[in-house]
């Protein structure tokens, strides 16, 4: 992408009430925009980034069986009222011109139950496994850290449907195994801590993929022996100790919920009379699990993780661009051989962010594209081409070097 | 995809209410699932779909200089405020807990407005071109058309922005061609009619892209010479005459608008205060244009004017596989090489759907293979293995053929 056509710039200035380090780069590299607290337009860049944790995370899905749906936001009252969910605090709940009752979607079981009932009916029908991957609505009241809290956001939720307990954990390991693959291609895998925390309603334990960031909402105690951490909230039924080793010496975290994984039994196929006949020819209930992760959420926390005090650092998968090609002195042979070489990028497959523009200093557009963040930065000046050489340099690294340009393809350092 | 872990089932029974073609084809054939009126699931089958005809149209605005960004469905009242728009009947409200008012987007003029002023300071800045895929939400009284009206439904909204009405009007015309290009491979070429229509509030015309189907809400009065029409709502203005050669002889036919496009002049810039300095240093008012394109529409519409007495004929490119594999009989030998081919067509490529399926009949696949309407069908069995060969049958043509195993890849017939 040529940057001069890319209609969004550096920004100055960002909201003053935006305090996080996410949204403060996010919003100043023009990745996202603030419509009000907790909503944010995706802008070019940042619907890239976007993009590619979709379609981490929709690999890893279709690799465990995951069959995509796209279920609505808006969800009639009777549903949750069969679960006597419609208490629920945190749901936006509206009305039609015609008086019903309505809330938009902050989770899907109450609609994913009663569909899948549509299509079950005997033990060959199981297991079921679909996700979707849709916005999300919650009515927060404070909303104060940018990606990492959102009132509306993109989330992946997955259900899976089950003819016994042995196969939703057998599925809800398989899970977990997915999802620290997704974390591992997001580039967060060291920080990304599978935690023990409250079942809630549905059962005694559920798992959280907390990242650790000195922002995080969330206190964890982490056990470096295993690895694993249990959530403050239940640390004191755990007894303070890991609930692997029962080791007591545990260190304190922040972090941040990046992901939760339930185990729902037949919480919501009882409300909704989900039952398959079995082998056996007995009707049973349809046992479930849910497993969700906050896309914009893992954005954010993302660059929580990884930045320095000039910008964003993005791990290549979720890099909005793989290459960042900057021309400067904009001389006519400068432009010829950086168009060139902007076009063999592209020839070769890789996405290229081209910064083409004219009245910008060299200066002006190291700070840029250190702000913007890509992994790799490959200059093109008469210095270089004086060597008939590309200055390439790592974001996360001090020192460029020059490779001859017919060497930088292949190019090998992506 | 194997269709024997496909969640989804031909089903017998629509919804009672549900009298449009389009959703009973859609739902017995398991591509959507109704929540309530107007409010649609997209399943495996019907996802796809979905994601062919997005990919399509991104396609087709990129080409034209479009960049893709995301704005978000909720919306605050001052901004809606400013334009005099907040009364619109159709917009759902809601308050959240702080009694903030809110409404859920049915448009985006209010949003993209302010948000690419802070972008534009200079004529040098200008053109920008904008578009998001997103779903929209309209608060219709009366909903029976299936996904030809929807409450909630996927829109493709493209905003454009220009310094001088001549620069406006050419990218007006610009959109038209793409537009074009989408129906056209949208396998709706045929049927879709430019047509002039009101511009409302915002200029004297605009124009419609009109589908001809029996089942339209609209009436269209059709130039067979210009292949051009006039909307009913204007037909007494414009003196019952084409606009183009001012014949007086038209048609009038039955059909559906799936996409319009509005030039908005100062309209928005004016409420927003979104202004440029221009070459002669002054400070001159953004000209707009907005352009949509209702895509759940689009899916709709192409059942009602593509089906038969059997069920769906997709069109090539929105089809959501390209062949549909049929295995009868079950011997080893018939699994084993349908199997095989499954495997060869997938490594070619191609987007199979294998009705590897053990407990149905030949009768009962070709019958839901029909209803599910991929444009080609291969069929293995135990009589066209006994000739080495593969049975394929066109969707739409009543003769099958028989064609050697080694000589379908690769696969010219799609």
């Amino acid at each position: 992408m040529l940057q001069s056509k890319l209609f969004t710039k550096i920004l100055r200035e960002v909201p003053k009430d935006e305090k996080s380090i996410n949204a403060q780069l996010l919003i100043r590299a023009g990745f996202v925009d603030k419509l009000m607290a907790g909503v944010y337009s995706f802008l070019p860049l940042g619907l890239r980034v976007l993009e590619r944790i979709e379609n981490i995370i929709r690999e890893e899905m279709n690799n465990i069986g995951g069959q995509e749906i796209l279920m609505p936001t808006l969800q009639p009252k009777e549903n949750w009222e069969k679960t006597d969910r419609w208490k629920y605090q945190e749901m936006f709940k509206l009305k039609n011109r015609s008086k019903k009752d309505l809330s938009l979607g902050w989770t899907h079981e109450e609609i994913v139950t009663p569909l899948v009932k549509k299509f079950v009916k005997s033990y060959k029908d199981l297991p079921v496994y679909v996700y979707q991957i849709q916005t999300k609505f919650r009515d927060e009241l404070r909303v104060k850290s940018g990606l990492l809290r959102g009132v509306e956001f993109p989330m992946k939720d997955l259900y899976s449907f089950h003819k016994d307990e042995k196969d939703l954990n057998q599925y809800y390991e398989k899970v977990k195994t997915a999802y620290f693959k997704i974390f591992k291609r997001c580039g967060l895998e060291k920080e990304t801590i599978l935690t023990l925390a409250s079942g809630g309603a549905f059962c005694e334990y559920s798992h959280e993929f907390q990242t650790v960031t000195p922002f995080g909402e969330d206190k964890i105690y982490f056990c470096p022996k295993c690895k694993i951490a249990v959530n403050s909230e239940i640390i004191e039924r755990e007894r303070h100790q890991c609930s692997n080793c029962q080791n007591k010496d545990l260190t304190v975290k922040k972090a941040i919920e990046v992901a939760n994984i339930f185990k729902l039994d037949d919480r919501f196929s009882k409300a909704f009379d989900l039952s398959f006949t079995d082998k056996d020819a007995k009707k049973k209930l349809v046992l479930m699990g849910c497993y969700g992760i906050g896309l914009g959420r893992l954005m954010g926390v993302t660059v929580e993780v990884h930045h320095d005090k000039n910008g964003i650092l993005w791990p290549k998968e979720v890099s909005p661009f793989q290459i960042h090609l900057i021309q400067i002195e904009n001389s006519v042979k400068v432009k010829s051989a950086a168009d060139k070489l902007y076009q063999n990028l592209k020839k070769f497959g890789l996405e290229v962010l081209y910064d083409d523009r004219k009245n910008k200093t060299a200066g002006e557009k190291f700070i840029e594209a250190d702000l913007i963040g890509i992994p790799w930065r490959a200059v093109v000046s008469e210095k270089t081409l004086a060597k008939n050489s590309v200055e390439i340099k790592k974001r996360n690294e001090q020192n460029a070097k020059l490779i001859k340009i017919d060497k930088l393809l292949p190019f090998s350092y992506v």
